[in-house]
């Protein structure tokens, strides 16, 4: 069983490489499930239902988010109504939307989570209590379980992979927007990644506007972040389970932009 | 000009790999001058006379810290006396050490400066305006000038990267432990990876004892870290810049691991 | 039914203001129940067996914490046969200790919380849903119910404050050892006060001593912070509730130190 | 030689405030100086240049600001020509406005300088290295120097006020928006308040409309804050410095709400 994750899809730039590439992909690699970070998607913060819906629609079967979830307004009007949409479960119990979704591929189904870090990030539920409560349930009904754990620390991320080590397909972290170099099997099954990285424009600084973040550091004067334009990058992961047992056998980075093209 | 840079040395695990290996990668890719991060190398924190004289017999010619500078108190004994050592430049006026060193080879010389980064660490001088200052003095003596930028945030990474472009030969990351996938050559010549990722244990968590840091995240109950024990592993950086103008032609990461063994 | 609260305790000055003028203030306000924040009791830092026995036989009939509740590890050997000491409720579950104590006095009974606050602090367990739960609890067994806040953001404080208005008898805050000036009865019978002050040394910063902590401010060095020698000071709360609804009818700040002497 | 500081006046229920009182309490004291922290002024987010005239004419003689300086963007279009306007000055090089302003009085003048925190808070220039600066500058001058300590963290505020103590006649406050009650002269004859507290809304928190702020406590979810309608307080310091030598001889805390009214 194949699953291929996209990381955060910044604005337009980071939609048109989903809907450019994630077809190519999906031909190339052949995965069973397709997911993708849309919490940037819409502008760089936040998603629309129209995005969504695209997002399906190129092939994608759950659309995870992050902090940036509720950037756009939008979201409360169609988040009751989009079952594919993942926010990070360890939210205050009583906000909208689902922490978890069960993706299902003929006789298979994968559990997909969202959780969000909370060291260097705003402050919210225990996401390594949540992920106990989620994966059990979760492998009640399938060993096939991915987990977006959206975070800033690197120790955060690491501890999450070895908490649920042997217990969930994959742990892969996003939000930092730069793709780590250490996906690895962890020894009893479970694939990692820090970082997916980013899914947009590939001059900015995390798919915003160079010289607007620039300012901001230097001078500490408000600045209006815009995506930037210009040339673009796509930062996945494909991971592939056993089918009995959804223990991850390898897994794969992959990057899409002028130095590192795509061959079908 | 080849200059190769050796990410956040943890421990003894760390350090054995530097002995082990630094002599290889000499051998394998003859760098004119070679570079340890050493801020964790004295049992995970800070550095020791011994320590930082055992780097340098093993042909590291330059020693890089950050936010562990000071963590082992026996640093203030011999920093007055260890020329090769840098610590972030963007510290207090008055502190000891410096911020930047000049490593000779032959007739070239490279500058070696070490910042450390704001978002989400503790308060330090400007890094951008300390930056600025630095890179005017050390162009003026040589094109040659190396960054280690020890930061927390890929934001404020990427935003010195852009910063410095055309005027470093190099700028790269450490703090993380964790090794980015974003090596390239910025537009206007200057290497660039957000983080070279940590040389020592392989299987801790950023090479500490992992079930401390477990412990501690899920109660919040004081722990004592430990370097963890077990398999190893080196990260490193290699970048070729071009002899007379000092931009920088190729930028390579290099890891060493049981999944990435070292070919002479 | 009077209720007297002595804010933060630090180190051996703040058990000789607890020695000297609890039984003096109890003498001369007469409160029903007497409680004390110990959370740096200990040389700053926690708090030990002898200590918080020292305080009960003062006349403290619970103890309050803080995020310092771990600092002396010898808590971890008497927290478990301590029922009059009570650490932040909302750690994460399965932490030693309990976040609500009952107080008996002859037929009436006092409930005292403790909650820790998550802005600029540590990772926690939502107060606001934690102070939900205990509330009810709390009501279900007596209308005197006292909390303390121990929190950083004068935000936090507030909000906890008209979260429990009028369920609550008092809600006030601790932690940052400087006494505010804002106590109320807000509209619903809720005593308020953002922080009752610390009780230790009144000459040093939040009651270490000064030299270690202005080093660290201005050279970013390590310190090691050691409880304040000299003048003393004591901050507490009195508050005044309805014997049959447990709604607060007065409160009242107390200060003692050269310019604020006490009188008998 | 006495002087006048309203803390933080929020929206126009604080600009009600100054409108009514500030001509009332200067007939009362008769302050030689008048000083407003204006930061939330316009709307709880920075001010106007009406509003900043509008507090001159009510008796101001200078505006000191904070975080919240540049949040309303008309200010880049009149801080140049606002003399009086003093925003922190341990902001970047080159960002608009002055840190410190001088006030005539007759033969008098009197220094005012306003600093920013670092703990808790956004990345700036270290405040106390700024503090040395611009205190001997202002002491080359004038004996009178009063200083608005913009700062969340008390240990912060107080290592300021014992780092001036004996340089500045004042070292007060601001940003939290509660008054502590810890007002005191220090021993080389520093008056200090570690807040002075807020003028505005006094059932908001922290001036602010209480169910949005709640709200977003609750549940993480975004919301507007509006500065909160209703009853009104406003809060000040008054300091009493010796004509000669500037330093502090008295320094008193004032409130005015329905539970301190304010009487002639
Ligand atoms: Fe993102
Ligand atoms: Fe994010
Ligand atoms: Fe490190
Ligand atoms: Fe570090
Ligand atoms: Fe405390
Ligand atoms: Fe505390
Ligand atoms: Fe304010
Ligand atoms: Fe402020």
């Amino acid at each position: 069983m194949k699953l291929l994750f996209v990381g955060d899809v910044v604005g337009s730039p980071g939609r048109k490489m989903i809907t450019e590439y994630l077809p190519k992909l999906k031909k190339k690699y052949k995965p069973a499930v397709t997911i993708v970070n849309g919490e940037n998607a819409a502008g760089g913060r936040g998603i629309t239902e129209k995005i969504y819906k695209g997002f399906l629609e190129s092939g994608a079967q759950a659309i995870t988010m992050g902090n940036h979830t509720w950037d756009n307004r939008e979201i409360f009007e169609f988040i009751g109504n989009a079952p594919r949409l993942v926010r990070p479960a360890n939210l205050p119990a009583g906000v909208p939307g689902v922490g978890c979704t069960y993706v299902k591929i003929n006789t298979l189904e994968v559990a997909v989570i969202n959780l969000i870090g909370r060291t260097f990030m705003q402050a919210s539920d225990d996401p390594f209590q949540k992920a106990e409560e989620l994966i059990e349930e979760a492998r009640a009904r399938t060993p096939f379980v991915f987990v977006d754990f959206h975070a800033e620390a690197t120790s955060e991320k690491q501890a999450m992979g070895w908490t649920l080590d042997g217990r969930a397909t994959a742990v892969v972290g996003t939000h930092t927007h730069v793709q780590t170099a250490d996906e690895r099997i962890l020894p009893e099954g479970t694939a990692y990644l820090s970082d997916v990285g980013m899914t947009g424009p590939r001059d900015g600084i995390l798919g915003m506007e160079r010289e607007s973040v620039l300012y901001k550091f230097k001078t500490g004067l408000p600045a209006r972040f815009e995506v930037a334009q210009g040339r673009e990058q796509l930062s996945a992961v494909l991971i592939d389970a056993d089918d009995k047992t959804g223990r991850a056998v390898s897994i794969k980075r992959i990057q899409i932009d002028e130095d590192h093209p795509f061959f079908e």
